[in-house]
């Protein structure tokens, strides 16, 4: 009895564990997709105040290109304190790389993507980690008919 | 001695002239380098208000990491509107794509480095053309030790 019991307590818990999302390493020298500046005021200056540009790789480009992204698209949302001085908006220190990850089987419950939030610098502290329904997926889930990416590639 | 001199009006003439900078195909999947903002109130502003990105050529890139940057390096430098409202700054139109290129002989009298602009969205319109001397050159050269080039690789 004791091993079954044991058996089935680690097949539950694997059964709900969110498969972690990888750091994308590489990402600066992706495309650069678009950026934008959230300042004081914003409803989402909380979050994400600050410089972000968006990164994407050659898959998630051609998901922007035809609006279907395959398997392996991973965007990244790299946001950066904005230092403002003398008429000038400067980037500062990194405040989180977002990474949306796109396997429609690692990820089923929250669109077929992984969503996750590296701190700062760091590629091994998670902000999301098995928060990913809530933290970023109710969000994305407005834009469902895009593939529940909020970005479009800027020419 | 009608001959001898169309040909010396001819040396002369090319002898002035400035090697055209070509229009840098493919520079948004290019490493994007940095990002800024410049806005009312900046010295700057006149010229260069608005959003600017640099992106760099894999040449470019061996140029910031060492500090020596290789014949075809070419660094581009996009500037688009920047749209204030409720809070964020969004990137508008493109109000010109400047553009260093390298090449010690054909631009030995700006250190090395061809300058163009190109207008909005042209790939023909060029803003700087032959005066590339006063209108580049003559801030760039604060910047000889760096090898005329103003930005640096933000990780």
């Amino acid at each position: 009895m004791k091993r079954i019991a044991v058996v089935l307590a680690f097949a539950s818990a694997s059964a709900f564990a969110v498969e972690p999302v990888p750091y994308p390493e590489g990402y600066r020298a992706w495309t650069h997709v678009k950026s934008m500046l959230i300042q004081q005021g914003h409803p989402l200056y909380d979050a994400f105040g600050g410089i972000h540009h968006l990164y994407a790789n050659a898959k998630a480009m051609r998901g922007y290109r035809t609006g279907k992204f395959p398997a392996g698209s991973v965007i990244v949302f790299d946001l950066l304190e904005a230092k403002s001085a003398d008429g000038a908006v400067q980037e500062g220190a990194r405040k989180v790389v977002g990474v949306m990850h796109r396997d429609a089987k690692k990820w089923q419950d929250t669109g077929g993507w992984g969503f996750e939030g590296f701190k700062g610098d760091s590629k091994t502290e998670r902000a999301v980690d098995a928060n990913a329904a809530t933290a970023c997926y109710g969000c994305h889930t407005q834009k469902k008919e895009g593939g529940f990416v909020f970005s479009g590639y800027r020419q």
